[in-house]
């Protein structure tokens, strides 16, 4: 290995050993320690914003001399609106419980022994992201509210920036009991640290990849690490034939065009045979005039007209955009079977007033979400519930669906006993 | 690639997605089948215990002329007795409860909305092990009641033994509407057929590896597959300046002696100084009695004649054998510290009657199992509670310690509408 691979393996072993001290003097402190300090960040993010701000701008004028324009470009930007919000995630999350300590259960054995699973933080997290310096913030709170250290590498388009958040962030928590590393934002700017931090296992307890597919299969087969994460989301509504077809035209409007370019938006619409002929011209007219492309199956091509037919690949691409595909079925059997078959495992709806067609619906599909008589956007962290969330996991292990805090904790046997011994 | 490359590859693609198709026809069977199946394997290992004695012989046979002796040959062998203990394994897991559709917790959003998560299976699960034929039988019967489908791949040295329990055991479930495919033992004797396995990333869900830290370690370093493992059980006994020293002795020889040879036997014993000169002398001999070999810190050899000094390396050593590291600290923050640099995350145990030091050892010591006086060979999940165990983890992610049928599970989101669009 040149002298160069052998600093850059060594600044990696010294970042995820930093943060297993952090993380050893993080998993004690109180919820009310761990909340001073996320209010201090939010305070501290409003009170130097025109600091935030600069560097920012340095981001920018890199980003567009590199003829990065667009959504891209708009995803990098902060201003003082966005600061505002990330101040006020952080708020949030200080008003959120905190998850560590909690007795999930306990119970006594036969020979007197208590037995109890104690939530405890999961340890040190990576998280590997694209240029959004949002989720630097975001992240941070987070991992540190559940008692986890984190280690950050956000997409290099947006590196002043999140270098900036990074010590603003530091800053405010040196004056908390916060350890010094408990935030750690990665300044080594080469690739290659990347990889050697996905070989950290002695340290890094699991690794959460945020962005486009390439980035997640990359760091899913270099790692060493336990990984979890979601390539995609093709999403589908199933409008049935018992279905109320005012709630289902709203839900199916919802569900495609209030945000297509997110993870939880329809991407196949499934649709029974029986009220097909009903149900989608008037429906297909008002995707039309919201600007929606109708890919269809042969008998949605031969119902409306001047559908483009759906190819085989139309059924499994997440568009994140204003495109739809639309198939015909027999019955609930066979939207199943095309979900399974070309489904993700993301987020899947029925629209039906049938109380037995409503239960085998949930029985059957094994999505991190499914849902009856509901749009698909509600698969969301803060929706569901959970308060926030750090990402959705189509993995099935550790965490299905959105991650909050409680998914970023583990548990631990607690048994108290009175000085028994094994026979 | 070579052809040869190329066909062992499409049989390891071949056995995920005939085990991914069975997991989908498995996910739905009522707990009632699935123990009707369960049972009649037993029945059948019960009733063709000739046959399976026969094959085991080829093993033990090959084995023979191999050269393989000892504890190694033991545990390759079938006898009556033991394959009435497999037939006993599955009654006892069709008795447990089954975890599939639980709701485990349910709310309402402000919206109306029901929310809940509902246990599901994992889908499909492979398991890499070593040569322990109870193994085939008992993996597959965990997986089979939490409803999901497996993949047996055995070592070597017991081939004809797993084959032939496979045999009985897919016999029985034809019998029954467990599918074909939702057991498979692994024909194909070639090693890079698991490096293919670990590969099918998109068929199986988990892969659990039982055996020496060697074998683990070259599972998750191949692996594109999550994996759940643990490498070592490093446990530690604290005897604490306020414990009883009777309960105290009966721990320290219950943990060392009871059985060495497993994960949660006891490796190293930390004893506060202030009673150390009382506990330790009387505890030594006794050890000494029992055929335990001492390694003392500086500290213990000083106090106890005869002792072999440890070296660093003891402290991180798994002797799994009748040895035990012994080191005199200055009180309790000095055990959590040593457990802290030395240990392995597995069970650590203080026997104290000090109400605060067994609250903050609760606290601090973030291991799958942390006790107050009782024997660190109560971690197991059949002495926890959980009814049986597929294996320990110390990865902290999904499961953490001894893991059960719940264990092989995950929760979906269930969400229940009337219609609930987001605005």
């Amino acid at each position: 290995m040149s002298s160069h691979n052998q600093s850059i393996r060594e600044e990696a072993i010294l970042l995820g050993k930093q943060a297993k001290a952090a993380s050893r003097q993080l998993a004690p402190l109180s919820a009310e320690e761990k909340n001073r300090a996320l209010r201090l960040i939010a305070d501290q993010f409003e009170a130097r914003s025109d600091y935030l701000i600069e560097e920012n701008q340095k981001d920018l004028d890199a980003a567009k001399q590199a003829g990065i324009s667009g959504a891209l470009l708009d995803r990098i930007a902060l201003d003082p609106r966005r600061i505002s919000e990330m101040a006020k995630g952080l708020r949030d999350v200080a008003a959120l419980p905190d998850p560590v300590g909690e007795i999930v259960k306990m119970w006594r054995r036969p020979n007197g022994l208590q037995v109890g699973r104690m939530r405890i933080p999961l340890g040190v997290i990576a998280m590997i992201y694209e240029a959004r310096p949002n989720v630097t913030a975001d992240a941070a709170a987070l991992c540190l509210k559940s008692g986890n250290a984190v280690i950050l590498r956000g997409g290099s388009e947006a590196y002043c920036s999140n270098q900036a958040i990074g010590a603003v962030l530091n800053s405010a928590c040196a004056q908390t009991r916060v350890p010094t590393h408990a935030v750690q934002v990665v300044q080594n700017k080469e690739h290659s640290l990347v990889q050697e931090l996905l070989q950290q296992e002695d340290t890094i307890d699991l690794v959460i990849p945020r962005g486009g597919e390439e980035l997640i299969r990359a760091v899913t087969t270099n790692s060493r690490v336990p990984v979890i994460k979601h390539y995609k989301g093709v999403c589908h509504v199933y409008v049935d034939s018992d279905a109320s077809l005012d709630m289902a035209e709203r839900i199916c409007m919802n569900a495609k065009v209030q945000r297509p370019s997110v993870c939880n938006a329809m991407e196949t619409l499934l649709v029974h045979e029986a009220i097909a002929a009903v149900f989608l011209p008037p429906l297909i007219a008002k995707y039309r005039a919201a600007g929606v492309e109708i890919r269809g199956c042969e008998k949605t091509c031969a119902l409306v007209s001047g559908i483009k037919p759906a190819s085989e690949a139309d059924w499994t691409t997440e568009y994140l955009d204003l495109i739809l595909s639309v198939r015909i079925v027999k019955d609930m059997d066979e939207a199943i079977d095309h979900i399974e078959r070309y489904g993700s495992e993301h987020t899947e709806t029925i629209v039906t007033n049938n109380y037995q067609k409503s239960k085998a619906f949930i029985d059957r599909v094994n999505s991190s979400a499914v849902m009856v008589n509901a749009s698909t956007r509600f698969n969301d962290g803060g929706e569901l519930g959970l308060g926030a969330e750090i990402g959705i996991s189509t993995s099935k292990i550790h965490a299905f669906g959105p991650m909050g805090l409680e998914e970023l904790t583990t548990t631990k046997f607690v048994v108290l006993g009175d000085g028994q011994i094994r026979e």
